[in-house]
């Protein structure tokens, strides 16, 4: 599909990227270049590439398909650096979890001639750095695009085309709306989860070891996202403060008001939240977003022919 | 190891009790009762037990176990049905997750001579039923009893020999700890799950729809818990209200802290805890509560071999 294909950024993302385009060949060379040597040698040991360099400039040098795979924050310092070495007619594209900021930090200094599409792929785990990556990981998972004004219809479907190989489904629509969306369906999730396993491990009543030994009574769950890199979520909550302060204040709002049906024992009100939020689940699984088995099919994991354990 | 064991109740943690004793040996007869003919016909058609019926006091004579498996407010209620018919000698136990309401509201019934002794299996899914339950929902999980002062040992050692032999290990703590601990493991994190699930589904600014088409970037991980049972979930709120809304008074003060720092851009401060709380989930994970897998292991359960799905 391309000739060269550069990667900015070697964890989860960037490293999944690599492998899932030399499984599906969509790239004769893929040039790897990230900050840390350490993290740099660690790609070349998996043999993700063709070329690995600290030196970002070099690594973009004549790249069709540039994709920047890092923390949103360092987004500018990364296209500044870029910039000066991007082709003519090059597709520079990121996979930052917010977009406005991205777009904000990034646009002033795309060159003239170079394409510069944003896209957010929603996959990911709460696992980081180069080893934790998986050619699958984008398989039936949605490809975001917030494309500015005036966007080449030419290279947008090049790189729908390219995210859909990967096994993407392509959505598109505006950085704002993206911001809003994602704020709810996974930035305060994750704050949330966060937030509790704070709470948990501060409590003076409840050991910690009582919390670690009983966690599978739903604690659990939550210690997944709040075990997600510390980097990418500090990042993401200073880069889409808007939208994540408006959804923390529904929640709090709707948390004081189940609070108070809790303390003047309202039994009925009670029942018909935990009512209504069941449906949420059974559509979620209709739209083949999750599993049906219970607990996440944990028992499935656990008992053997496991992955990972 | 009893002539006969009389199952209160035949839902999720019932059914899997039944399961497991026909498949352990662990009684001769294995009685069931429930309120409902409609659930008692699908416990038969499911072979549960040995005997059935709609009479609570029918099922639990002669039988040296009973386990009442109701959700918690019915506590009251079920022991003042089956005390006239408990026979001398018999242990009587339960599996209510909150138990100081739950001794408040069985022991007072309870006949001299026959050894109450309340318990709680941490195990369990978001599902509900008999058709729900399944032989290993026990296994390696925790059952802790909350004995009262005074009682016969050789019946508690009989009772935790029972669970051991169901597979789970053996905790014991007074009713008021249990509350406490389970208020930060369990009942708070289901809470916090129907809230948040409950804000997403009541917002105007994202469709219900983008909602469930975006779930898996964190969303969903708290539609699990948000899926349980809700008479289950309210008489947990209703019987356990002291220890949840210390729980929630301490959740809220956090998240306001978390909040500000969003507000005013304190990375460090977001940092510091984003990095604290992923000790805890690598802990639970040693401690053989949970999968190392990433998501879950739900990719392993997604890619065919799944169970349930
Ligand atoms: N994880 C998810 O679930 C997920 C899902 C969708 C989108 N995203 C987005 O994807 C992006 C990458 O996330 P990830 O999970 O792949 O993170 P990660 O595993 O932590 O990897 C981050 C990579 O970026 C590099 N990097 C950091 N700062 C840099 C800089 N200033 N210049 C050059 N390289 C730099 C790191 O390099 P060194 O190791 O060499 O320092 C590392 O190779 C983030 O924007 C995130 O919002 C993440
Ligand atoms: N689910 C979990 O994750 C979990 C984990 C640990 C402990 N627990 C505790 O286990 C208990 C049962 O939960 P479950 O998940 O098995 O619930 P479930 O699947 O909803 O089953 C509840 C059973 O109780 C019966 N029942 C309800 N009210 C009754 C009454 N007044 N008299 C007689 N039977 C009555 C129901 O009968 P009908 O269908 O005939 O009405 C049904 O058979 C609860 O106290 C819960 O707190 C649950």
């Amino acid at each position: 599909m391309f000739e060269k294909i550069a990667l900015v950024g070697i964890g989860l993302i960037g490293s999944s990227l690599a492998r899932v385009i030399r499984r599906e060949h969509l790239a004769r060379h893929i040039a790897i270049a990230t900050r840390s040597p350490s993290t740099l040698k660690r790609a070349e040991e998996l043999g993700l590439g063709d070329s690995y360099s600290t030196d970002l400039r070099e690594a973009v040098r004549d790249a069709d398909l540039v994709i920047v795979s890092v923390p949103v924050g360092s987004s500018a310092e990364v296209a500044e650096e870029i910039a000066p070495a991007l082709k003519n007619g090059a597709i520079l594209t990121d996979v930052g979890s917010t977009k406005a900021s991205v777009i904000a930090q990034m646009q002033p200094f795309v060159p003239k001639g170079v394409h510069f599409i944003p896209g957010h792929p929603l996959a990911g785990t709460e696992k980081s750095g180069p080893d934790a990556g998986f050619a699958e990981l984008f398989e039936n998972r949605w490809c975001i695009f917030t494309p500015l004004p005036g966007t080449d219809p030419a290279a947008l479907e090049k790189l729908s085309e390219f995210w859909r190989r990967c096994g993407s489904n392509i959505d598109t629509m505006d950085a704002e709306h993206h911001d809003m969306v994602l704020a709810i369906v996974s930035h305060l999730p994750h704050i949330i989860a966060y937030n509790i396993v704070g709470t948990a491990d501060d409590l003076e009543s409840v050991a910690k070891g009582e919390v670690i030994k009983y966690a599978a009574s739903g604690f659990r769950d939550f210690t997944r996202l709040a075990a997600s890199d510390p980097t990418m979520w500090r990042d993401v909550c200073l880069h889409n403060k808007d939208a994540i302060l408006e959804m923390l204040a529904r929640f709090s709002e709707d948390l004081a008001s189940l609070q108070r049906a809790i303390r003047w024992g309202d039994g009925e009100k009670l029942f018909d939240l935990f009512t209504r939020t069941r449906g949420i689940r059974r559509s979620i699984i209709e739209a083949g977003q999750e599993t049906a088995a219970p607990d996440f099919g944990r028992h499935g994991v656990e008992q053997g022919k496991g992955i990972g354990e």
